[in-house]
């Protein structure tokens, strides 16, 4: 429990940043799925660190090493085992925090949960676990292009106050990564590299919001009550670190709306997909996708770690002011992307193979 | 899968609207605990309709009846089965739609995955399955006031337009529960409630926003990674009918700050919990609770049942005309308070026994 | 966790001896499955007691009651919940011994773990949960019977020392249920009778073997690793009362063979089955389900319960002489039989579900 | 689903004989605990084959490389990741069955199931899948030795028909250990030796029976009904490769005894624990382990790989003679025993944690 994400869908990741590897196990994925390994690689580096001016300086080189359950570019129905090794790693940044709790970090929740920090650099809570999501969104993802296209597009919709209009039916990957913010309106875009370098010069941080579309969605994912698919994709997308807030559809504007306003008409779908006139559902009714676009955001804090004194306590309870002055990510947000897109494949994967298997025995 | 929620304390709900009973399997519950009985009735009635003129006429007396695990007021540390009798239903609203899907409701898509409408009402979607969500979370408050004298107060902060300011620290159970709406606000109530009767004469309905607060909070539940403590109760809220969203802490909010504005300073606390000196994690930190309270807000979509005409489609495709003329719950909201401390508290109880053992708490 | 079995196809028990009701839930099941709902009922009528003059003689009427799940003789993909409501009980049978430890009873093991007693007879440990399975098996039965005529059938081997030879190939239902004591061989059951009045006129009892079939077994079912087939029937089978060891197929006999003479050799099958010369692998190779038919064998110890004066202790850890007045089933095998049955069909209808999920998308 | 095993003390094991690794990642090992890494090792030497005259001359070293989870000889409570090289193989001695059925292999059931047999030496169906378990197994043993000083010690009881007379009690490690067969009677010992040299002249195999005890074994493990603590045991253990049945306490012998020959008297134990006069229980009663010894037994079947002539099928139906002329273990007993300890002390972990909790055993 707590490592382990999914039930026909399963991913189970491990890792410490200190220490030989971080990884991940897929199990469940069916077998003789062609696989483009140069696409897991892709998408751990959009992850990775270091890549621009704006993000944290530590230099990883995050090659993925498949150790099993692929074999000839095709799955083999066994789990998927995938680990990225630990290269660059500063001890001495971290040494002098082992008993500090820095603020909004992890740091005095483990200690009174386990007893212990892990050493160095934020253990499990550190962003280095993102890798095995990322490397097993990545298989997600191209068992949903196989089944039905499915496309999962994710991109930087706010960074701070700096918010960007979007036409979520007309954009595509490449806009996306057209630049190093991964906000597809460019003009945007260069104002959010300009505050995020402003505020990193300030030695502060900030966060944003991250938009999520996913298209030729396979209709009837999801279970009623407990398992409603945007109730998965909500903890998915939660479970990332940093997070603050979810919205699906019309999210929290919707909820100032009235019913005549709100509801979606249906109009003419065909056998295995309906059509709404309007999609503020986000492509998802009484818990099960209807074949519309799925929408989602996320809302992300400003990171934890900032170049400012701050007052604070250590383990045993004294007042200290911290001083850090380690790597400093002043914005999280162009490297959650891909973990966005990652979570909601894994969470559109598992509901796939329940769907199959529960409801298409005649 | 998709009816049961948890895994050490673990809920397993049935029942349609139409149909025997509606009902839950509460497992793991330790031995020895005592139940007030009485104490689950009322929660039931909190979320019944039909209690005042702003809710729905449809009256249910849904008298909750204990079938095992529980005998002389202690349970067993064997699954509690708890039932309520449908009593009260009218086929004849409902025959009429039975093949066609009214907008925004999940009539479309369970056609879609299923291949049939469960009779009558809504079947599984219909928010009488919320019945066994809250007698379960009845359990589960009282097992975690037991422990730490943990309480979890939800309200209503917003109806439509129309937000309360609300003092966190010191509101009560009383003070929500002295008007019909459950705003603790009493003057904002009433413009509440009126709003509420408006909307409700034009055919309408609205939607608003629930917060809730738990103090005393047993620090060091959550895990790492997947089943961060926010993760889990983000599901758990997502998974009620009608939710557009999800927040934390200083929630969406907090994501326009900069981080030397947002970080939590810790202060000195105590051996068993951690204290800050202001809460925007909302009592929950690298996906573990600290000890402070934890602040959670869900936003909830207008009614989808309203009695206006709208366009739609039958199950074959033809375009038609909808005029509801059945029942007609213009605002969800005041009972959803109910669901919504259901919800928060099975997913305390499930990580507090995780964290702690089955047998082992007393 | 422990009164939940299964993942896709899975049934949840509760309920006590004394007290409400027993009943189950069973989530999973697909939509639009013909129930035969009087077939539940004779499932159930097979394991009750007080049938015949050589089981316990209390009486209970032990009708189904379906409270969600199942409309107009279908399912609803819905969790189908179903009750038994608990009439005859003599408290007074079990007063006395509410502080004795009766030997090979789960009374010791119950106090340490729990620190109570379910009160009268047993609680959970009470033959009465396995009402809950017998119903739940009797859905899977038909499921499995729909999707590919799949026949399970389980009978007495052996009372005592009275072994019987049985022809697995040529049995059948009738045969089984013509005499009282479940065993297909009709002049063996005789003598098997009378040693069961024998033993009970002494006031003991006594244990046996059963033994199952299952025919037209759909073939790939079971995963590699944990879930083998057998792995999964085994825990089902041994979570059953009193059961002692499992064995499959060739069993503890195959171990005393060589290679050369225990090995299946194939044969000409066709697409979706294999064919083998021999069946010392009992229709399961590499934990999954080849197609040939399932062997496996349950061996049941001798019922804990006599009416001989045994030594013990009670909870204060007091030496006692416990002289049972009570009812006294001298032996269970009979009853079990249906028991066996149900289990074997639960197993087999998640590993079906899973089988249809994970490796059907193409 | 499939390559995990436990709930609070999860397994999850990766790898097949072909490709860069084995391994497994075990979730849930409580923090702080010392883990003797040299232990590990040594428990995978146990497992290694080519080790003695009598076992497959396939060299590996096995050396195990642990990837996360320990820091400083300590657990982290993280998920504990260790791999193990795969250096030796020869696939000339496979390719030739590429799409040959061996008979009693998983090759047909695997090509039926998932369209393809994993290349080289059956894949995830091989033996290597047990390393990981091996692993996962050493750790969990030094979690039950530092609880409550918990030995889980395996034997070889019997090979083919030559069976030895063993005092439980008595034997230790040292008794194991000391002959390549592993049986602690080292007269009956030198018989096996002979007997396993002779039946590999021959080009055959053969099987035989594995016995367990558990001493010092917490007192309250096991949930009543399904997982009972012998159910688990069961699943754990026939999941195996090669098993063919399972006892628990008398076994099947029990079966043939009277209730008054069988019934464990109580004696007076102490506030921790039970202790009975006999141990037909086998340590457990009514699914919860009691405090006397858990006694086990695992049949097994002789190898499917021999080296005599065998008809069989390829993937197209055709009639072939099959003549393997690759490895050959002639019996795979030796071997298996610290499997069984491995597959015993994971259950045994699990059930630990769920009666204590993850972070309150010390």
């Amino acid at each position: 429990m707590g490592s382990s994400f999914g039930d026909l869908f399963r991913v189970s990741t491990f890792g410490e940043s200190h220490g030989g590897s971080v990884g991940v196990i897929v199990e469940g994925c069916p077998p003789r799925l062609e696989i483009d390994l140069e696409k897991i690689q892709e998408e751990l580096d959009r992850r990775r660190p270091g890549q621009s001016k704006i993000t944290t300086p530590r230099k990883e080189l995050d090659q993925v090493e498949i150790l099993s359950g692929i074999a000839n570019r095709e799955t083999l129905g066994t789990p998927i085992a995938m680990i990225v090794r630990n290269r660059d790693q500063r001890p001495s940044d971290y040494k002098e925090m082992k008993n500090i709790f820095r603020p909004s970090h992890a740091d005095g929740t483990y200690h009174l949960k386990y007893g212990i920090q892990a050493p160095s650099g934020g253990g499990r809570a550190s962003a280095r676990e993102t890798i095995g999501r990322v490397a097993a969104g990545a298989i997600a993802k191209q068992l949903l292009q196989k089944v039905q296209n499915t496309q999962i597009l994710a991109w930087v919709k706010r960074i701070h106050n700096i918010e960007a209009e979007i036409d979520i039916n007309t954009i595509g990957f490449a806009d996306i990564e057209s630049n190093i913010v991964r906000c597809p309106n460019q003009d945007v875009a260069k104002l959010m590299i300009q505050r995020i370098e402003e505020i990193s010069r300030d030695g502060d941080s900030c966060g944003g919001l991250i938009e999520c579309v996913v298209r030729n969605v396979p209709a009837g994912l999801g279970m009623p009550v407990f398992d409603k698919l945007e109730a998965d994709l909500s903890k998915a997308l939660m479970s990332l670190p940093a997070t603050k807030g979810f919205e699906v559809g019309s999210g929290f504007r919707g909820t100032f709306l009235k019913g005549s306003e709100h509801n979606d008409a249906f109009i003419a779908g065909d056998k295995n997909r309906l059509r709404t006139a309007t999609n503020n559902s986000g492509g998802i009714q009484g818990g099960i996708s209807n074949g519309e676009p799925i929408i989602l955001r996320v809302g992300f804090k400003p990171t934890a770690t900032i170049r400012k004194d701050q007052q604070t306590i250590d383990s045993e309870g004294k007042q200290i002011t911290l001083a850090s002055k380690g790597r400093h990510d002043p914005c999280v947000l162009p490297r959650a992307v891909p973990m966005v897109e990652a979570m909601v494949s894994i969470v559109l994967a598992d509901h796939l193979l329940r769907q199959r298997g529960q409801c298409s025995l005649w």
